[in-house]
């Protein structure tokens, strides 16, 4: 299987490139296409707005590929999604896209136009302790749909996103159809009380509000709250849930960690 | 004029308050009752969303008072906003609303509903340095409207917001009209490439695409971005304006700071 590596965000690390390139070897099973775009750099992102757009519909348009992993998150994949979208190959159909963090503006887009999306490991996490756990997760996926390497507890419809991304690409042209999925949701580096902002914005809205329940992943490297806050990521989530009738379905095994389920995304129709 | 002051979000400093009650027994046009709410302490908030939403809607139903300010932003408005709505009692329709930052989620459903609203200096801010001259500004436009404490360059119907706050509220029943505003933004201790985040959610939402024009206020505080962002927050305004057909009208004369002006929400119907 070939599979393409590109970056929407920002720069992929080259010992990581070389890492993954290692796995891939060892494992025989697949061929890693890593586009050069990966490592260009134009201030915050893996290049100017043009090369990322003209990397992704490179690799969208060639039917020799499989399957599209994205590189690594950070910030940036919002800014060129929507005129992939626009300009949508047709060899795009024929793939499965594969990422988070920052991916999911990207993703909630393409599943919105009928793409074949998960939410799983990306390249850029080989770099962390006990990365190639999450390299090969995602690889078993991509290659042989291993259902081991997908989140244990799904039992319906469901997606995956970073809290604060979901937040920011509501009410735009990227937000999907959540009627009837498990929305599991995870974040990093934030505040607890801006996951709590968050979580008002994400369950006050309408759209949000069709979902069968919401499912908390991992909420890490919260930064100090000055004063303390003094409730946690999983009462904030409950409460909010609370207020909006939205049911709470409990912890989900996703995160920006090693131990990162995929997460296909389904709705009621497939 | 009796002036109530209350603490929808963070606990208002004691001495703060002193400051502000000394500023207002020189000026001799005003007397200001501050909600002993304003110095409750609930780990992030001015006390338990019940204190803060039963401070506010006491202070709502009180024909004797004829303009509520907000003490301090922070975070935690959006928490009691939609209750205060539901519950609201008739002497509410009688007064005006004045505060900035966080206060802008009550600011935002308020005005939706039909009260009058401003934004504008609070009484927190006189711990600044050169904090006076923001307290009298405010009083002298909430106890007699002077033109002078007024954006100077407001030529129309406008509303004014955080950022940060303004991404927070979009699709949530606190959303108001934004048809041929002139929309006043501006924020504080972000990092750029989450200002750029907020203005592709802010900019791409048909809500927002509504407004006559988006002018931006000053941006303070500014995080430091690991790498750098390359493009400042104009740039990013104007970038985002011109990729979703909204005017940018320039910068305007709000921030978080002394020299932030009042933006009496107006719209075309008056």
């Amino acid at each position: 299987m070939r599979i393409a590596l590109v970056a929407p965000s920002c720069t992929l690390k080259r010992e990581a490139a070389g890492a993954v390139q290692e796995i891939v070897a060892a494992r025989g099973d697949c061929e890693l296409i890593i586009h050069p775009q990966c490592f260009l750099s134009d201030g915050h992102f893996a290049g100017p707005d043009e090369a990322r757009l003209g990397a992704l519909l490179e690799v969208m348009a060639d039917p020799s590929i499989e399957a599209i992993w994205f590189a690594r998150g950070g910030y940036g994949s919002n800014r060129i999604a929507e005129t992939a979208l626009k300009e949508l190959p047709a060899a795009a159909r024929t793939k499965i896209y594969v990422g988070y963090s920052d991916a999911g503006f990207l993703m909630a887009g393409f599943y919105k136009a009928g793409l074949e999306v998960a939410w799983g490991p990306m390249a850029q996490d080989v770099v962390r302790s006990g990365g190639e756990a999450a390299v090969n997760r995602a690889l078993d996926w991509i290659v042989r749909r291993d259902p081991l390497a997908v989140e244990a507890a799904l039992d319906g419809p469901a997606m995956a996103f970073n809290l604060t991304v979901l937040s920011n690409l509501l009410g735009t042209s990227l937000e999907p159809d959540f009627t009837a999925v498990d929305l599991l949701i995870e974040d990093v580096g934030e505040h607890l009380y801006r996951i709590d902002r968050s979580m008002f914005h994400v369950t006050r809205s309408a759209a949000v509000q069709k979902v069968r329940r919401i499912r908390l992943g991992r909420v890490t490297d919260i930064l100090p709250n000055d004063p303390e806050f003094l409730r946690d990521e999983v009462t904030i989530v409950e409460q909010w849930c609370a207020r909006s009738g939205i049911p709470f379905g409990g912890r989900a095994d996703i995160g920006h960690d090693v131990l990162n389920k995929v997460v296909p995304f389904t709705t009621e129709k497939g």
